[in-house]
């Protein structure tokens, strides 16, 4: 998985997936302190993620392994939020 | 998913998949801005998506999860279409 | 799927994949006018491809999805020859 | 394959796996000898892991393939605790 | 599929696969002379490979369409050995 901060949203109405009320955002892929290193990704949100927030991203096949996105055009999607990260015993990020 | 930019198009009569009147564009991937950040891909286009549109598009597995590129030697397809992209409340792209 | 230059051919008479008469090329992605932009990928010919065409490529699972490459370990194949490439309508390459 | 160094640890409650006891480790890429090349990746723990220790990463939908992560939306799997590596005939890490 | 040359092993008893006697190989991505270009991988060897020879790497869901691989969490084999390449009708490598 990656490590990601919400930056933003994607409105796309005209959509192949046809999952109701799908939220795709913008992600940052972050350092292990939840500071952005460049790049953005899409992701759908089964999560309910809010902005700034750190999350898990789950990239490919992987991504349709939820009931919201099972069987669809979907490669990537949050899968947690991240409450506190520790490197090398140190608390390098907390919620 | 990956946001980009339709640039242009891809002729190729002799193909494998067999799909009668697929449209093959290529795709710049652009930042949340709608700026191209430069190389390309080529996707199937799977919603009429038009030139300089910005579209999301899915790929690797994920790229065969719709009618049209079902069980097809395809690995990415375009599945949205960008109304408006938003980061950190500023409107940074609008159709 | 990706642009590619079909510059090479590989020789491996010790395989695991079992087909009969497989031809692996090497092929060097090449931008949308069709010059290489280097780097080099095996891929399997499913198409009778010739030396300095331009061609598509199918990346992952999605190169498992032809007669010839059904359940076979090939994780690259051709899957069209391409004819015209346009880019912001102008014809970037033709056959 | 990847090799990679354990350097730390995700905690997140709110995760759409559903795994009970998840370990979700931080692991950094590393060389043949143990060393760190940068960046990071989040990858579940099936082999009860230890801090700095060398490991082997399946990513993809290879990381579903054992009993813990069937089906669930990772992308990245601990596989295999590394013993030792040699390189042209000469050990360059040893646990 | 992509060129590396065999230059190690790794040595992994504890291991998730629960393949018996695999051998994991360390390989370098090379260039169509055999040259590495940096990098590697660690490969499940399904072929008897020896040190130092060029071989193809299929990678992804792809690299579980063997026997020896089939449902295991192996992202990365060996599928053949190299014994020639020949780009723009010049032999670049001979085993």
């Amino acid at each position: 998985m990656t490590l990601a901060r919400v930056v933003g949203t994607v409105v796309s109405t005209k959509r192949s997936d046809e999952i109701p009320g799908a939220r795709y955002l913008i992600v940052e892929p972050c350092d292990t302190s939840g500071r952005g290193v460049g790049g953005s990704l899409i992701a759908l949100d089964s999560m309910g993620s809010g902005p700034e927030e750190i999350v898990l991203i789950s990239q490919g096949s992987s991504a349709r392994q939820t009931e919201m996105s099972d069987q669809r055009a979907v490669d990537a999607i949050i899968v947690g939020i991240v409450d506190q990260i520790d490197e090398a015993n140190v608390v390098t990020y907390r919620k």
